[in-house]
């Protein structure tokens, strides 16, 4: 069974229905691809008591991994830290290495022309402040930096809430770490529609085949609701190497459709989303 | 403060990242503009332990409503009322209005020629077992019906993942009951953009601004890392009447403008995403 994975997105913009939450989709494709188990995801919003009880709760289910993602910026309202800090019962302090990386930030960005003077101010601070024992990680994007902090056996993980810089962090000091703890683990995925059958037709072999291939997960989405009806498969496994994943998941594949065109059904690759 | 709900989306498409989670984004924006407060967004597998456990901890939260989304196919993983049931510690049971709502769609599916047999095949009773003491809604556009139930002072609200069957129960049978709750709150929210100064040197009048106008939530959100820095500025507020909502959120955006203009950085407004 993969690492499980537990990410927490923190953000009011999230609750009240201004922003889709791409972080939370790009990281669990990310978390998935590298050989993990992105097993709960859980939105809260800018609010200390919010963020420290939900990080609490997922610590308690031991994931090998929390991530987390925004409210680490300079304002009032980006609380992540804060949470974290209250969810651990330790202090928040100001963190060398992370003020002397906000400090060269601004130096930059002064010397840009993107602002007049680069002091630190008490905003600016803020971004320095981590959980004890905590440490930054680099943000080659924009201001604050990421956090990394180990809690009995799980690491724990703060990244900003800009998609750019989350990414960016992620890529740069995260994706290692995950690869590191999943070691041989391939997850493969592939994908057929079926038309002219309607999906409660399709549920018995579904199930046969999930039988006869326990290691290959099938789940199936009905797909709109138009004359002919359409069936979207999914296929996917974790494997120790790809060679292994490819062969479980295309013998899985060639039984279902074969199952539904004996009853009448046609098939068709697709395509994975993005 | 306007009532709390929890969403809890059910799925493994949204854990592996296939599937971007568009019902969550949607639903809370309607919570929010019918004058709700979309409190937390869980989102877990299609597993039974892992959909009770989280139906449990949101139950104990006390929301007004909880909304559940995904898992109420005709599918072995269409878990989500088995979920709801450990959750509650209740059975799972015939409902025979349900299963009337699931034998007229099916006859009606095969006299459109969709399918050959209507018959009542076990994948398609199990879509009309819903927990003890729970109602169908009926689904305008797929099969299986939404689920209404109450638990102590929560109305358990049970859709399907299929956006458009979702948002048809949701529109058909939810917004009423909702509106109901939320009686005279409005929610009201305006944007601008300001360009030439970054997020930090703004953090000290945003709060300055928020002090003055207690009712009205500001949030900043750095857009990209261009030459120019440029800053979105949120503001919402909830109130008894859009009258007020929109004379508290004005005040507001105006004050914050002026002193961004006096710091010399320039203000546009903009057009909320969808």
């Amino acid at each position: 069974m993969p690492q499980p994975i537990e990410i927490i997105c923190v953000g009011n913009e999230l609750l009240i229905g201004k922003t889709l939450n791409t972080n939370a989709h790009w990281l669990a494709k990310r978390i998935t691809t590298l050989g993990l188990n992105a097993r709960r995801i859980t939105i809260v919003g800018d609010d200390v008591d919010e963020i420290s009880s939900a990080t609490r709760e997922a610590i308690q289910r031991n994931p090998r991994f929390l991530i987390t993602t925004g409210g680490l910026g300079p304002t009032f309202d980006d609380k992540t830290l804060e949470g974290l800090a209250k969810a651990l019962e330790c202090k928040l302090e100001t963190n060398q290495e992370a003020l002397t990386i906000v400090e060269e930030k601004y130096r930059k960005y002064a010397e840009e022309g993107k602002m007049e003077r680069a002091e630190l101010t008490p905003p600016r601070i803020k971004m320095a402040k981590l959980p004890e024992g905590a440490k930054p990680l680099f943000n080659p994007v924009g201001t604050a930096p990421g956090v990394i902090m180990e809690h009995e056996s799980t690491t724990i993980l703060a990244l900003p809430g800009v998609p750019s810089e989350m990414k960016a962090i992620f890529n740069e000091s995260v994706a290692s770490l995950l690869k590191q703890v999943a070691r041989d683990v391939t997850f493969f995925e592939m994908g057929i529609e079926s038309t002219g059958l309607i999906e409660s037709e399709m549920a018995p072999i579904v199930e046969r085949v999930m039988n006869d291939n326990p290691y290959v997960y099938i789940k199936s989405h009905p797909k709109g609701a138009e004359k002919i009806p359409r069936v979207e498969f999914h296929f996917s496994t974790t494997a120790k190497n790809s060679g292994i994943a490819r062969k479980r998941v295309s013998k899985a594949l060639v039984q279902l459709s074969e199952l539904i065109q004996e009853k009448g059904g046609k098939i068709r690759p697709t395509k994975p989303e993005n």
